[in-house]
């Protein structure tokens, strides 16, 4: 068979192919977006692991839109109106994927941050989209480039991860949050608000979501795969009733529903008095992490820079002048793990020298090592 | 925003209305594809939740074509060779959607048995292929039919379920499944052999796949939803590896991976020693109320006949001449669903009047009763 249209632009992602690399013995791999896996709540999840065998129901096919009491706890924890719904989603991947299949024909126009998550870009360009890229700020996206991109263009979504952003860490501010969903209402453009970092905030003030401005405009992801465990795959979109039904209608095709037995778990966990004393945990090491790199990058690699971050998983090292991909190459050779700048954009052209790294897997003195091979490989290659 | 133009065409599943009626107290519902859920084999897979949480690799994220144990126990057990591999999938409908989405572009010519499974119209339906139905005969498809279609039209794939259909219960006898191998590769057609009820077999001689005949020219779905647990949502497909890796990069897109804990507990389900003993009392199980449902129709129902089955979950109960549609929505306020033929038909116009009865998820004295009813509402309208 020959393959579809979609598929025949698609790349092979640089991200798995260094993953692979990275996960060779003596690497220390600051490239994935893995959370630690001994922070993952399996003491609280263990109690509903050794009742699961009790309720046959939870093995039986189940409703598309999710478990019903896992439905009803999102509803009244995240307070939603009677205009919207939620759809429990193989984590929230295929939220976007739902909402790319049900809502963009080819050649429909979607404006990104740049730059992006590569797993929405991904998504997009199998949906064969048109993708507009917007220069990302210290506080969030150019807004006036995204006006000018609103008002000339016919925009048909505004994907954006407006709480420590993969992968630059960035969190947008209220005084623009408060303008993105204006403008999204005054040009009718959908606002796809993707948050999978949100409570991965260990600073700062928690800030509202731009959705709360734009309500019926917009569709909301989370994720659990950082607050629970991403090996469960479960996710979660809500929005207006007339926007879940289609992706319903698409998920019944795509899987029918999400795995039963591990929303009746994750439910457990949600609602469990321990779960909020495991987020503060989760935070603190986080934290601890992120002021170990910032230090050490400080002390040892003088000639970068970085935003500093409130939370989420990543930092964005800006460098001099380089051929970021070499670099990423021989720091890879030199045994550390680190993704350069350039497969961030869709536009690969003049992109200014970086790496994203991943602070949340890795121990300290991890980081630390880390920190002092990238000094050598930096210092050789810029 | 407007919907894509490939939902834009698809209607509301009339089984998902009518299996929400068929849950109304005092129902007895054939209507579903439902296994009976105290026969799922929970006291073994209770084994493998209670120790879950000594394994926190279980709940990182993990490799987008299986949990590694997992795929090397398929290999073994469904001995591929080295030129094919395996997709774990979020169910086996998505193994159909993913296969959709790699190898159809709008207007592509999908062949297909009618009457059909439901869910692969709806999936074919999105990727918004031509269908073109082959009439069903007691031993599989018309052959001559099906000869004609592959020489005279351009064909990407033949979509198939040879072991105890959906929904009329036919098995390809061994000659057709020979005959339609051929075919295949006389007319480079793509054969994707969807296999969901086939370890359901409760009488006569187990035939080989039909895949068997052209393994370089065919994909194999299987599902785990019958013979473990729907809730889990674990399925499978396999085949050439050229075919294989594309459905990988879509689920990239789709869904990262599936549920790892799920796939570890299907792992030591599928390799327990308990294992085959829970399959041989599924299918006497399911045997005795097929035995059952065909005797209370052969006293109750004369004017009606259906083919014996030799396993599966359902019986095509060909009627006399009625408006079959009206006869369903009457069943039901006389308290018992069923499905009527129309709705499996991608053509629904002339469609002999028959219904599918579900025989494994009601007892056979529920059966019993359900007949009763049903003989009431035929002796109505026919």
């Amino acid at each position: 068979m020959k393959l579809a249209t979609s598929l025949q632009q698609i790349q092979p992602s640089y991200i798995r192919e260094i993953l692979a690399a990275a996960s060779a013995p003596g690497v220390i791999s600051l490239a994935g977006g893995l959370p630690d896996d001994t922070t993952f709540p399996l003491a609280i999840m263990e109690k509903s692991f050794s009742k699961l065998a009790d309720n046959p129901r939870l093995f039986q096919y189940g409703g598309t839109a999710g478990y019903a009491p896992l439905l009803a706890h999102f509803r009244a924890a995240y307070q939603l109106p009677e205009s919207q719904e939620a759809l429990v989603c193989t984590g929230s991947q295929q939220a976007l994927d739902l909402i790319a299949r049900a809502f963009i024909n080819p050649g429909d126009t979607v404006v990104m941050e740049a730059p992006s998550y590569l797993g929405a870009l991904q998504v997009f360009g199998l949906a064969q989209a048109n993708i507009e890229s917007i220069a990302q700020c210290s506080d969030g996206p150019n807004l006036t480039e995204l006006e000018a991109c609103f008002a000339n263009k016919d925009i048909t979504m505004f994907y954006a991860v407006p709480d420590f952003h993969n992968p630059t860490g960035i969190c947008w501010t209220l005084e623009t949050r408060k303008k993105v969903a204006q403008l999204c209402q005054q040009y009718n453009v959908a606002f796809i608000e993707d948050v999978p970092y949100r409570e991965l905030r260990f600073s700062g003030e928690a800030l509202p979501l731009v959705s709360s401005f734009c309500p019926d405009n917009s569709l909301v992801l989370r994720s659990f795969s950082k607050i629970a465990t991403p090996g469960i795959r479960l996710g979660l979109v809500t929005g207006s009733s007339q926007w879940i039904a289609p992706l319903n209608t698409i998920k019944q095709g795509a899987d029918l529903h999400s795995s039963v037995p591990m929303q009746s778990v994750l439910l457990d966990l949600l609602t469990d008095d321990g779960f909020q004393t495991h987020l503060d945990n989760l935070t603190a090491l986080y934290q601890g992490r992120y002021q170990a790199l910032a230090k050490q990058i400080s002390n040892k690699l003088p000639m970068c820079q970085f935003n500093p971050v409130d939370g989420g998983m990543f930092l964005w090292l800006s460098l001099p002048k380089c051929d970021v991909y070499a670099l990423a190459q021989a720091a890879l050779e030199e045994g550390v793990a680190v993704v350069p700048s350039t497969v961030f954009y869709q536009q690969r052209g003049d992109v200014a020298p970086a790496l994203r790294l991943n602070f949340t897997n890795a121990t300290q003195d991890e980081l630390s090592y880390a920190i002092d091979r990238l000094a050598r490989v930096i210092k050789t290659h810029c």
